[in-house]
């Protein structure tokens, strides 16, 4: 479907994380014109998240130099299950204390502009869908691997998200059912496998069992402030041990992978999320060998296997696409 | 979509399968007027099994009291991946030296009707999602649990087959990474765990290793005409080994229904197959409970999991509405 274009018809697009926020305001041809990020800071409480929120969309509208009046909406994704008529996150995991949140309601009180709340990963794949491959695949699966995993589906052109709007979770797709106990509690999600966290903790549990890795020197004993980027440079510089935690997990995400080819048999099979946009010159060709070698014969023939450019934008981008689709 | 009626349109649907072949006629209101039954014996080439299917195609027009000529199509499905333009066999993994087979072109000029082949997962969804839910589900996973594990996806109230027409390869969903060795030749596939073969291996492992069970009593201790059947005749009696190897199975069927439920988020899941149509009484409690444990809040509610009542007779039933769709 063609977005309508309209360069006065503002929205923001908001990218509601575990641990950060993300704003961005965007015109009517879909162009960020002005962002803003903040934590998310979920211990503080639900009502400081909510105002953390509101505060992260007036500053991307200040530093868009517009007024929040000039704004016809705002979309959000967030980190859980959505009911998308009510607006209401039903369960964040990775939001402490968020269960049956009336976000839409709670926000349009304080900004005065209409909202909209959908699951992070539909709205992701919804952003790389419409901005990236402009609306042309009829099939697609996002996996976007960041703190956690999400998914989001695109089946014939449209965002699909199912009988109780939880379709994409991908997640928590079990694939090693004896693997790491999941936030979740099942044992070997997908996201226990391969997700950042799921990085981080086996890293970690490397260096207490005498694993030597550069990241000791860069960071400390603790490696207390570690990112996805600190793994990249570690590994370029030579580090075999962070190598070698990050060949399994991108040989996961490739089993993920063949698993939802063979289940869905998309078109195009996206990989985005934090993780990806570190380390994709590391992983991705790992991701694809792996993926290849565990579809049924035939499934992948011309499927395309693509990582997104829009890197942590998707969430935004998507958030805005929704945002447009819905103000009226 | 309202299947047309017509009282004089008969048709004809195959279930061509790793060890039986079945074809059921069916008239105007898709009920069943007559069928057969014959072994495939794959192991005798595939010319032979191509007469075998035209045999089957026979009798049954035979037992029908009808003649081939008032036959207007025959659909087939088939245990494999399938090009349905042309209606070959690219490959099936449960049918000695079956690659790129033109089975369509093969039986047209056999029997002098026109053929049409899809995946036997794709056709046994059809069959029930028509002729058992009456077209009502927008979306149903099918999981047919026999010699191998096949699915299917009814999409937005239609068959959703993907890019490659291969969507629903669930069988070679990676469930456990470290897991028994699949046909496929990966490891810890859905249908390595659950399947009526890896039910057997597990049986047979263990009468080696010295498992009591009634099994070697009835059948000897070389266990060489086991059927799921006794299964559930030696449960019934007591055989706590058969017992605990059924239940494990029912878990790792759970475990994929959740999967299932998480990715795609559909109205209803049906279990069927030969696996689920002797044995529901025992598996069934187990699969709904620990799906319930394993998929994400929230994604279960409302969501109808379902044992078909069409058992065996899914696969014909679906080929036939697949020929009363196609044949002009």
């Amino acid at each position: 479907m063609p977005e309508p274009s309209n360069k006065e018809n503002y929205v923001v697009g908001v990218d509601l994380g575990g641990t950060k926020i993300l704003a961005g305001v965007f015109d009517g041809s879909l162009e960020c014109v002005g962002s803003t990020k903040v934590s998310t800071k979920a211990q503080r409480g639900l009502d400081n998240v909510i105002s953390r929120i509101e505060r992260c969309v007036r500053d991307a509208v200040d530093e868009a130099d517009l007024s929040i009046k000039q704004v016809a909406g705002v979309g959000i994704g967030a980190p859980g299950a959505v009911d998308f008529g009510t607006g209401t996150v039903m369960f964040a995991p990775n939001l402490e204390g968020w269960k049956d949140v009336p976000l839409k309601k709670d926000l349009e009180k304080q900004l005065g502009v209409p909202v909209f709340v959908e699951n992070d990963g539909n709205i992701a794949v919804l952003g790389v869908h419409v901005v990236e491959l402009k609306s042309k695949p009829r099939s697609v699966v996002g996996i976007f691997v960041g703190t956690g995993i999400g998914g989001g589906l695109i089946s014939q052109g449209e965002l699909f998200s199912g009988f109780n709007h939880t379709a994409g979770e991908i997640g928590h797709m079990v694939i090693d059912v004896n693997g790491p106990k999941c936030g979740c509690g099942n044992r070997g999600c997908f996201e226990a496998l391969a997700s950042r966290t799921a990085i981080f903790q086996r890293i970690k549990a490397g260096v207490k069992d005498g694993e030597k890795t550069l990241l000791t020197e860069m960071l400390g004993d603790g490696l207390e402030d570690l990112r996805s980027g600190d793994l990249r440079k570690a590994i370029r510089r030579g580090d075999k041990f962070v190598s070698k935690v990050i060949e399994q997990a991108a040989e996961y995400i490739g089993i993920g992978v063949a698993n939802l080819v063979n289940i869905l048999g998309p078109d195009v099979v996206v990989l985005g999320g934090g993780v990806m946009e570190a380390l994709a010159d590391e992983m991705t060709a790992i991701i694809l060998k792996t993926a290849k070698d565990h579809a049924m014969p035939g499934t992948m023939k011309n499927v395309e296997i693509m990582v997104s450019k829009l890197g942590d934008s998707a969430g935004i981008t998507g958030a805005a696409v929704l945002a447009r689709r819905e103000a009226k």
